[in-house]
């Protein structure tokens, strides 16, 4: 298998409500069917074995690097970061990588 | 699909030499032939798109959050992570999740 992964990693600002967890997660997972670029996308809020554990992780995968930066810049992405995700994060953690 | 998902990146400590980090990918590598209870292993260096992304990142699928757990204290796991991990690491993040 080829392609282009994208990992990411958030925790959680203290205070952040399960509502506001999962409106991250369900907004997040519109957009597959947004940005076609998306070839599979993995959602999960952490399972809570590991006690320095982040809280949620997104593992995208595409063709290339090239449709992930697609991905990436994509206003309906953006716009759920800045609307969602921004307001509650406190942590952040990135890779991404060839298959 | 069902399953359960282990994500962990690693930063590497300042100094880290190439070769240490090929190191790393190689004895993970081997795990998926030692240890049955991985379904999937990925693993990946950062591809340096993201300024401040992690340095490497595995992927590691199983069949459930128990053989999990027989992956994180195998042996032939802990070994890599004290002789080739370890002296190496300079941060980590990990979510484990259902999927």
């Amino acid at each position: 298998m080829s392609g282009f992964r994208h990992v990411v990693m958030f925790v959680w600002a203290e205070g952040t409500t399960t509502g506001q967890q999962e409106e991250v997660a369900a907004r997040l997972g519109e957009l597959p069917g947004v940005i076609p670029q998306i070839r599979s996308y993995s959602l999960g809020a952490d399972a809570g074995i590991g006690a320095d554990n982040h809280d949620f992780v997104v593992v995208g995968d595409f063709a290339s690097e090239e449709d992930f930066l697609v991905y990436r810049d994509h206003p309906a992405h953006r716009a759920v970061i800045d609307e969602y995700i921004t307001p509650i994060l406190a942590g952040r953690a990135a890779v991404q990588y060839e298959l």
